[in-house]
């Protein structure tokens, strides 16, 4: 104890070096928040704070002076990637010529509305100002509906640059440029060569990665340049990059499997160019979105784009006549030309066009683009008068039923990889076409830093080695404790009675050595409860209620509660499940509010005597909530005797940022289900806001009616070539559009 | 490293002391886990396990192996009270003659169904075994909604006593005595000079403290004495003791400020004697709930008990014709002879009477009981026939408007409390009535342990010291954080901005030295935050919400939004709450999902321009939770152009094991009030299943009306004296009762 505080005391300031050119400017080398503090105060221009090796807990960093262009006041690592910022730390930079490098903010969040931010308080701003070399990594609050930026860019001429930002979960966008007031607008920031990594489906609106403005300053120029970054699947939510300012120019960004768009949702006079879009076939990736004013999109190569509507490849919207600052402006001059769409799978026209958005795109032009569809299917969809936009030396493939023949020369194409990794026709074609050769679209390596490693969110199944488990006392507890993440427990003959809750927190499988001949019974309201960085799947097991406690409402495997905020997914294969039904309410699974699921996969099971639902997906009927499940496949399974539904599934509210939830129920054969008087929904398969729902090839007998409740979104559901037995009325419902209902139903057999 | 391993092998098994009469028994001093598992399989009559001092986590005890009467095989602490078990421990007995003593249960709850188990499993019981000076103190699982025991009684011929059990706030009984086999039944357990402390309002279903069977096993016969206990405080549900078996006998225990009563719910032959109430006038404290066959109440004291209906100092219930286990037997042959009940506010009998409960006590006698109220009035409510209760030789004082004089005596008595601290008449009565002089209460200091303090549960408001804040930087965060739990904090003039949410975990107090001249605004999404341990008064600001965030669903206080389990208490006076209105759905106050407020209180403040609601306490929708304050008092405020709802008091579901929520709300100034379009309730003052309500006094002009939902519990609403200027109609439902509502409406002036 004495000798720690006499060390301290000894270490104190420590100069380091002068710089023989600022006979002022210090190094100092900072050993605690005190000293910083201290130091900070009269850091004056070439100062140059360096912070100690270690982990820094709460700690709240203001570094505020003048620095000028020559000698700015730096704060800087010992080593860089080794000062780790954690708890409720977070960083605010005032005045100019500032540099921040080197430090890493994890394990924790910030406990005010921003990580980094370029302002002190709402007077004081930074200026001239860089942030470099920084990493946040899963710096998430918890709670994921509480709302904050990772970074907040304010002032003037400031720089983002190689920094490494990945696993933002909760509400709010990870990087925002505001403009709130006149000393943040046409503020000519740098953001380039910054690795945006992995965003996890955020599952409600809120979820973008980079944001320039907002509704309120749209019609205020920015100036801000975007460029050099690499967006690695950054799959939030609709919006990867949201414009909503003007006179802004983003570049040579690389769009790597990122579900959503780059929209240009308010603000005029944008250039996009020099962006390479790879959606490698990826459910609902997309391109680039055009709304407002004299926007320009050249030079943009876009492939393997499947995403559709707002989502598609090319969006061109409609405006509304007249519209408020917040609803669509009408897209005017919009030039589209030289860029590449290779196996994209859509481009929407006129896109949103309803009796609001009437006021269709006008005075623009779309040239000199190459479009090759492999299948040869033409991805243009037209949703209105389009003879605003020029067609005009536009060069593709043979398409079948192309509705855009004018200004589009379809001509024999084959494509070749050429050395900068994007495909090219390997024809000599007549014109300058699609994107040209020297585009080098940027590497994940050119962004971020060397030092800090660009690891992958996910750690699959079956992954890590092979388990042996007995049927003995707690064996089967201990085993999944000492797991590791993508291990697989392999059980053994016999009976496992669990007689603790099993907290899943890791990728784990459980699988019977020998089909059904491991029965799994449990003692506590759940077998297994799903926390964070946990995933579940199970094969081959015998599941019986048969030991549960003799109340209401267990259930078999649960998510955690509340507060679940790492996606999770769960797997249940050749499984039989029976005997839940000590007492009402029983379920086979139930998901906590605030949790979601990136995958539910039910394949090949046996369900019988349940009293209680099976997939409990419907937490967030607050209407403002993260929904449960983003694709929920359901196929070949027999359910029998089950008094609860088979999936409620629900998403809430009226924003449309989001693709999911998604259900694929197929193949399965479904007899006395869903009639018990407890069952709230009344439904076998009730989905509310359910954006993707194919229900196939299916048998239902003597059981409750689907029932599906569209939303928002235009929803797209498919109920076909089922077989109805004294099973309920199939029930389509719009909520809010007008008219019939849009559900595809066909070749249902109904008895 | 290396240092520790060594000195951990040489300290091994020792030998401390050989018993000279048994040559084989040995006392070990256990060190570890690994030790005590190894010593523990082969323990032999006389062995004693020594648990070193320290703290043991995740410690999973299973104690087993036949001791016999003479050399039970027992488990101890090195020194009592220093063996502390906590994270996920537990204790298991199976075999004959063990004891366990000297060990303390804190800091964390068991991860099996029990955190004492009288059961290895279900198969391997407990007999002639004993628990003896064991604490377990708030050793409650964090999700309030997981059930748990936390002492499980199986076997036969057990003891439990002299131990400390305080601060159960999950679900589940606090004590159980389980006769699910017939191992378990004819058991002659005895429960003996156990403190059973403080345990709070659980706001649901679950909260007993003492069980003896289920409906299940109510026609067994179980034979376990309960006797020489004490219960403070003992306020989780309706129910304190609740006994589902016959030919138990609970005597000499008492009962101190506990909400509810002891309760013959099921089972025949019972004997209730020698028990002392003591209610102080506190809120809902009952006596005896009598039901069933052969039940003996006699020679008990109660004085000071306010409890009504099922709740009353004595109860006789109606019963059901031929009920089923788990409904209501008839009342039979019912002796009540010799208490003294002083100052019992209400005695029901035939209570509960109705179209079902139709069976009316018979064959019963209530004789030699002296009743006594100081305040003149009758106790006696009598709802249906009551020929079959004979009563004789009752004296009581001088009592108006008493139903019942045939069999009472009534004359003039004077009280005086005895050495014994019971109030005897000074009179000399004619007859042997009321309780004998010799009953001697048990008293707090003869249960439990003398080494373990018996806490108070609770930090008063203002009971620490007073702290001096300024308004500069952070410093009102800053105070708050290194406050004392009672402390106050008292703001200089000035405007206090908060940047991040305040944390109140303890009782604090936070008061403007001079009245509404501090103003406190905030940038977050709340500016505090009350978490477990937390409760807040807040007295003479004034509150702003000019700072706050531009979206939606701000609000001023919340609790954590899910998992709080310690109940909290909430004030503000003398304040002035305006201008939260930056975006919709601005609320004053909201309560998280299984938050528990004991007390709210809103007095003498002005509310102006509010988008949100002032107090939402309605998070239970779920039907099954606990609802979200026990009593909220509004008095004497201004309310103006609020949007939302000023009250929101949701409790739902249909059981009826608690007492609350309660609301008074009253000389109260409204207009302009909750007419909002996002007001979901629609109304001013929107109550669900409440179970006292009183409204009066108050002006509501131009506002939206009241709504009263009664559900179950014969809810006592009462409407009196208010003026409706513009404001809609009062609405009053029964949810299930049939008939006209039972709302008390007079004198409200509508204009």
């Amino acid at each position: 104890m004495y000798r720690f505080r006499e060390l301290s005391i000894k270490i104190g300031i420590i100069l380091i070096a002068v710089s023989p050119s600022l006979a002022m400017a210090k190094d100092y080398l900072i050993e605690s928040k005190a000293q910083y503090n201290k130091v900070a105060k009269k850091a004056v221009a070439g100062d140059n704070l360096i912070l100690k090796n270690g982990t820094w807990q709460d700690f709240e960093i203001v570094l505020e002076g003048k620095g000028n262009a020559d000698a700015p006041i730096t704060l800087t690592a010992e080593t860089k990637g080794r000062v780790i910022l954690s708890g409720n730390s977070n960083l605010r930079l005032a005045g100019e010529y500032l540099v921040v490098s080197g430090l890493v903010f994890k394990n924790g969040y910030t406990p005010s509305s921003e990580v980094i931010s370029f302002r002190k308080n709402k007077n004081e701003l930074a200026y001239h100002s860089r942030v470099t070399e920084v990493v946040i990594d899963n710096y998430s609050n918890p709670d994921r509906f509480e709302s904050d930026y990772w970074v907040g860019m304010y002032g003037q001429h400031n720089r983002f640059d190689h920094n490494h930002l990945v696993g933002k979960r909760n509400k709010g966008v990870t990087l925002a440029v505001r403009l709130t007031t006149e000393d943040s607008q046409q503020n000519y920031h740098r953001i380039d060569h910054n690795y945006f990594g992995p965003r996890p489906i955020f599952g409600s609106n809120g979820g973008e990665t980079l944001r320039i403005g907002t509704s309120h300053f749209s019609l205020t120029d920015s100036f801000t340049l975007v460029e050099n970054n690499y967006f690695d699947r950054c799959n939030g939510e609709v919006e990867i990059v949201s414009v909503k300012s003007g006179k802004n120019r983003i570049a040579n960004n690389t769009f790597f499997e990122s579900r959503g768009t780059l929209t240009m949702r308010h603000g005029n006079g944008n250039i996009i160019e020099n962006n390479a879009f790879f959606g490698n076939g990826v459910d609902h990736t997309g391109g680039i979105r055009v709304i407002n004013r004299d926007q320009i999109v050249r030079n943009n190569y876009l492939e393997g784009l499947t995403g559709y509507r707002f989502g598609s490849g090319l969006t061109i919207m409609n405006g509304v006549p007249n519209s408020s600052i917040n609803r669509y402006h009408q897209v005017e001059n919009a030039t589209i030309e030289n860029n590449t769409f290779v196996n994209v799978d859509h481009i929407h026209l006129a896109a949103g066009s309803d009796d609001e958005r009437s006021a269709v795109p006008i005075n623009s032009r779309v040239n000199n683009n190459l479009f090759f569809n492999a299948n040869n299917k033409a991805p243009f969809s037209v949703f209105d008068d389009i003879s605003g936009i020029e067609f005009a030396k536009n060069i593709s493939n043979k398409l079948t039923n192309n509705k855009i023949t004018d200004g589009i020369e379809s001509s024999t194409i084959n494509m070749v990889r050429a050395d900068n990794g994007l495909l090219y026709p390997k024809q000599n074609l007549a014109q300058v076409t699609g994107v040209s050769k020297d585009l080098k679209p940027t590497t994940k390596e050119q962004t971020g830093t060397s030092w800090y490693p660009k690891a992958e969110p996910e750690v699959a199944f079956a992954s890590g080695k092979n388990i042996d488990v007995i049927p003995s006392g707690d064996a089967l507890y201990a085993a999944v404790k000492n797991a590791q993440s993508g291990d697989v427990l392999v059980l053994a003959n016999g009976h496992y009675n669990v007689r603790k809750i099993i907290n899943i927190d890791k990728t784990l499988t459980i699988k019977a050595k020998n089909k059904q001949k491991a029965v799994l019974s449990f003692e506590r309201t759940t077998a297994f409860e799903i926390n964070n960085s946990g995933s579940l799947s199970l094969d081959g097991l015998v599941i019986s209620g048969e030991n549960s406690p003799d109340y209401s409402g267990n259930t078999f495997v649960r998510t955690a509660k509340w507060g679940m905020y790492k996606n999770y997914r769960f797997a249940l294969t050749n499984s039989l499940v029976k005997a839940l039904n000590v007492n009402h309410s029983f379920h086979f699974f139930n998901s906590g509010s605030r949790a979601f699921a990136t995958s539910i996969d039910i394949n090949n099971n046996e369900f019988r005597d349940i009293t209680g639902d099976i997939l409990r997906l419907n937490k967030e009927q607050d209407d403002l909530g993260i929904y449960n499940a983003e694709y929920v496949n359901v196929t070949h399974n027999t359910f029998s005797d089950i008094e609860g539904a088979l999936v409620d599934l629900y998403r809430g509210g009226r924003d449309e940022s989001t693709f999911g939830p998604h259900l694929f129920f197929s193949q399965n054969n479904i007899s006395q289900a869903s009639k018990g008087k407890r069952n709230k929904s009344k439904s076998s398969i009730m989905l509310h806001g359910v954006q993707v729902a194919n229900i196939d090839n299916n048998q239902f007998k003597d059981s409750a009616n689907i029932n599906v409740e569209h939303t928002v979104g235009e929803p797209v559901t498919r109920i076909t070539n089922n077989v109805f037995q004294a099973s309920g009325n199939l029930r389509v419902v719009e909520t809010y559009a007008k008219g019939k209902h849009t559900a595809h139903l066909s070749n249902n057999g109904v008895q």
